[in-house]
């Protein structure tokens, strides 16, 4: 059996949407990783980057895995314990950024570093996000990872291209 | 929020057993990849191997996680297109390799080849769960590559102590 | 400073060459690998996804730097006891896998079974430079998981591309 | 041939601080990692963490990997490129954030955020090894994500135990 790809990044360019996040919104969180190193960077650019990035089959299987067990976690269709481990994006779990690191990894090594600095300041759209995720029944376990994942690989893009 | 592992570890062990995998089968996949090197080598000692590697908190958590997944794709809980390529166990989807890679690094990264070497020939136990998982409805995507995570730590973990 | 990788990879397959390395010993493993999916499969299709695995620049920095630690241990620039360790492949050693690692990664987490599997069987030249690398003096540590990292790249290439 | 990572972990000590870093200065990142979220954290505990992580033998063996790679491309024994681009520390070289990525993951990948964090800010004794790698001749390339690889595996250390 095979799978026609074009279809399938629509489906997760729209779960991310459905999830409250626009490609635009990575977009800024690249920026605000690269603007310093490239004076003449704009918005438009990393939005491309952002969209090369999400050409990968590998990020598209990471977003609708990572967003799945997301929302199956909200609507309860996952058993105790991890059901309640994943409702409290427990510290230790780990898997959230497993699935990251295959993200960030698209374009090379270089990505882990600004991966793990979004992902520690919670830079732009990410700490909305991981905020929104704390309210009773919500779950953004994954979802703040894999913004970050996708914003660190298309900084690594630019580095690479520019 | 805390949670504890003790009992976490013996609900992934059930899981693993409700799917049809015992320990001791996993303890038989990393006797069958040792044994030439260690001729004193017993099952036993495998198993303790394999119990120790069932320890450690990343560990359960993927084998939580994996089978939650396989499960929800059963059961109808996950949309398409994922449901599909979970079912099928499409070839390119490389998430459930992303899950064992976790695993198999827990005792770092010379357990590499051993996984890559039973999950392509899937060595023991993994063959029978690759073909059950190829039975209408039926889903064990990530089961396989999780028991060869675990027998591949379980390996390195002998080479480090023996 | 900026580097000229075009240079530079016809540097790194230069190296490959003086340690008796030829892409079409790579391109041969590749097909070792995946004739059995692919009947139509030839060699020099092969040997063209090993060239565009030497396009990207973090396989062509794994293999300048794993290459230049094999000679070096040969050469006796290299400080005991990491000498010894490098002139003995020490099994525990793993630097080499994790240098593969990020070759295998660049066409996502689905090589990492062919790796595992070519590394584990030592398939075509791979098991031909293990052993010369056993030769007193002779270090060929990094080289044998290179080839087979970026023969399991390629190999990923292919069941993306196909 | 075996080795006796006793003394080879004494090797590995030595060679951080031959090239100015203690034990002390890897524990004070940790405690500024962790010390918002333990209150009663002291660098006595950070560094009780750091040495159990430099117990690990993969650990060691990068910590000997990764130093000789930076003494013997100040010491001229590197062929060009390979030289220049490690003594201008070139930011899309990327083995060195591979190098880190073994270390950090031997307490699971929740030590990627603090790995990523640290190598981007450059705390503590980072920011200074950082910078005297930047004077002519000399090369810390591997040596700053060593000391960041360790100091994020002490902190996943401390969030597992405490």
């Amino acid at each position: 059996m095979d799978f026609d790809y074009d279809i399938i990044r629509k489906k997760a360019i729209a779960l991310l949407e459905e999830r409250g996040v626009t490609l635009l919104d990575i977009a800024n969180i690249t920026y605000l990783l690269q603007q310093k190193y490239y004076e003449d960077l704009t918005i438009d650019e990393c939005l491309e980057n952002v969209e090369m990035v999400l050409n990968k089959r590998e990020v598209i299987n990471t977003v609708l895995t990572g967003i799945a067990i997301d929302k199956l976690a909200e609507e309860g269709h996952i058993e105790e314990p991890l059901r309640s481990i994943l409702l409290n994006d427990f510290s230790l779990y780990g898997i959230d950024e497993v699935l990251a690191y295959s993200i960030v990894n698209v374009y090379g090594s270089i990505g882990l570093t600004n991966f793990g600095y979004v992902d520690k300041v919670k830079l732009g759209r990410i700490g909305e996000i991981d905020r929104e995720g704390k309210a009773k029944g919500k779950c953004n376990t994954f979802l703040d990872d894999i913004i970050g994942g996708i914003a660190a690989a298309a900084a690594s893009r630019i580095a690479h291209t520019k």
